[in-house]
């Protein structure tokens, strides 16, 4: 009989049935030593064992075949909108490491901030056979998200959610936050506080925003509307643009209150060109603690999210509803505590 | 004949060929419009149409037959020490547009910079199915990525490489950097430059430390020994303390030149702790230009590799090594240039 595998350099591909056989042991044990989830149950010198000779048989386990018969691909897509913003990295590690425990990967695409690339890489995503989804990158309102929930696949969103309570989300105590931040400023004796708030399609957006609004009435503290602006993004040019807006409205405030890391940046260079001191003559606090922003010149007083924790969990709660039959399933949602972090942006007000 | 489609909620898979009957098109035209890669061949009223359709129908393509038949999977492995080091998230950001463009996914893995997770993780990898690896954690010898290349899965290696040359690599211009970086001390006026010089099982520690030691002799700057220290790791922590080596020494130095920012964030620390003063006792520099080390106190004097670039090579690439028949593929490996980037904490040197 004719063959070309000599010309295409292929071998006959290695079996289980191969590997048992040079080592001596029963099928079972190979397929035990090789899976991640049971290799437990064998002595650790059994499964060296196996896999040294499984890897100089040159055996690949067929994922393809595998996937076929349990229509499980144990790849999990993970949605963020820009993985080189600070914010994310931590968040996708913890993400990583909860799925890693359970014999999980996970695939990675960026969308830009963009909702209709967001539905797409979702879509996209679903049609390469992915077990299911955690989005960081969602708006509240998400018919994208909406529906591919509704047609079975489990979604978890990170960080953010939306509006529909019918889908898993793992977030921050956005609330707390912002009070703990306002109470802050208030005990070191501010009055006059802004506030650059997020945009508003996103729900760390809003929940900022309400709190603050909720809270400066609480706290007894100005809450002229013409304090507050809302930025159109979550970055620093946004922060110096609406910082400046705040210059032009002549509101005069000794504290502003950012709803992000990025954002504060941003106002502090607004600051700085306008001749302003921080925290001399305004403090500036951020949201998120972002790496490095406590090696800033002043050091950035924030709220620490627990960006690592929010992705293991949302890795745990979607590899739990994955292995959960489909009428067995039930939303969950988390919301993970936040801390305070003072550094020297912030300092009492300078009373002329 | 009974069913208990019905009893799990299962739905008969809608097929390419019911999208056609739908859409009133030839079956081909479906496969068209699904595919990312062929879809710009019809106009984008008829392919938004057919993606209507088959998002109506609840069409699914099946991925795991499709791998089966095409023995690719169009998924890429990529592992990295630690997402959450912030020299990698463009990089990868650069990876994972090129892959999109060929219609390829990036699947992400974290080694925690341990060389035996690396192995294991692309052994994991490969047994998972994908096409091709790109590896940013490689230590200099690394048998695992000759073996796992020698089997025939495309690799290659980005920021770093392995000595092995049929492994592919996208790398910068070490040598050029810490030329660039030595000549400007120099005509700062420095004679007495220390160099916290990085691992040297890494070819970026390696490669940056002899450009350092060619390159002073080259310049007629003291080359003393006793200048020059190992660090263990590219972190804040070796920099600290690989900088209170050097004051232990009492070497007397008016320059630091650290192999990377973070070690140069550790050493400004150390600085800092034994009460001097950078610039003005001594000029600090870094490698890579990450996120936000302009707006340290002082800001960092750095080289700026080309981090997406660098990521956005190897996948491009790696998708030609992947579309390229096994007996035609040969290793390539492209040196990208680099960009000394000056800032504050260079200047003058203190002459007492």
């Amino acid at each position: 009989m004719p063959t070309n595998r000599a010309a295409t350099g292929m071998k006959r591909r290695a079996t289980l049935k191969d590997i048992a056989k040079v080592a001596g042991v029963h099928l079972s044990t190979v397929s035990r030593a090789l899976d991640p989830r049971t290799q437990k149950l064998l002595t650790p010198e059994v499964v060296a064992d196996i896999r040294r000779i499984s890897r100089e048989l040159n055996y690949r386990p067929n994922a393809a075949a595998h996937s076929l018969r349990t229509n499980r691909t144990r790849t999990v897509g993970v949605v963020v909108p820009d993985i080189t913003n600070p914010v994310f990295p931590p968040i996708i590690r913890g993400i990583e490491d909860a799925l890693a425990k359970r014999g999980y990967l996970a695939v990675l695409a960026n969308t830009d901030g963009r909702l209709v690339q967001e539905a797409e890489i979702a879509d996209l995503l679903r049609a390469r056979g992915v077990d299911g989804l955690i989005l960081a990158s969602v708006e509240r309102e998400d018919d994208a998200v909406s529906r591919i929930a509704a047609e079975g696949l489990p979604i978890v969103t990170v960080n953010r959610r939306v509006d529909d309570p019918a889908v898993s989300s793992v977030v921050n105590d956005e609330d707390a936050g912002i009070l703990d931040v306002l109470r802050h400023l208030v005990s070191l004796g501010h009055r006059r506080i802004a506030n650059v708030a997020g945009p508003q399609a996103m729900s760390t957006g809003v929940e900022r925003y309400q709190a603050f609004e909720r809270h400066r009435r609480a706290l007894g503290v100005d809450d002229d509307p013409a304090l507050v602006v809302i930025a159109a993004g979550f970055n620093e040019e946004a922060g110096m643009a609406m910082t400046r807006e705040l210059f032009k409205r002549r509101v005069g405030f000794t504290a502003l209150v950012a709803a992000n890391d990025r954002l504060a940046i941003g106002a502090m260079d607004a600051l700085r060109m306008n001749g302003l001191n921080c925290p001399r003559d305004v403090s500036v606090t951020g949201y998120n603690d972002m790496p490095l922003v406590d090696r800033l010149s002043p050091a950035l007083t924030t709220v620490r999210i627990q960006q690592y924790q929010v992705g293991f969990d949302a890795g745990r709660i979607l590899v739990d509803l994955i292995e959960t039959s489909a009428e067995h399933r039930s939303p969950q949602h988390l919301v993970n505590p936040v801390e305070l972090i003072v550094r020297n942006s912030s300092d009492v007000p300078d009373v002329p």
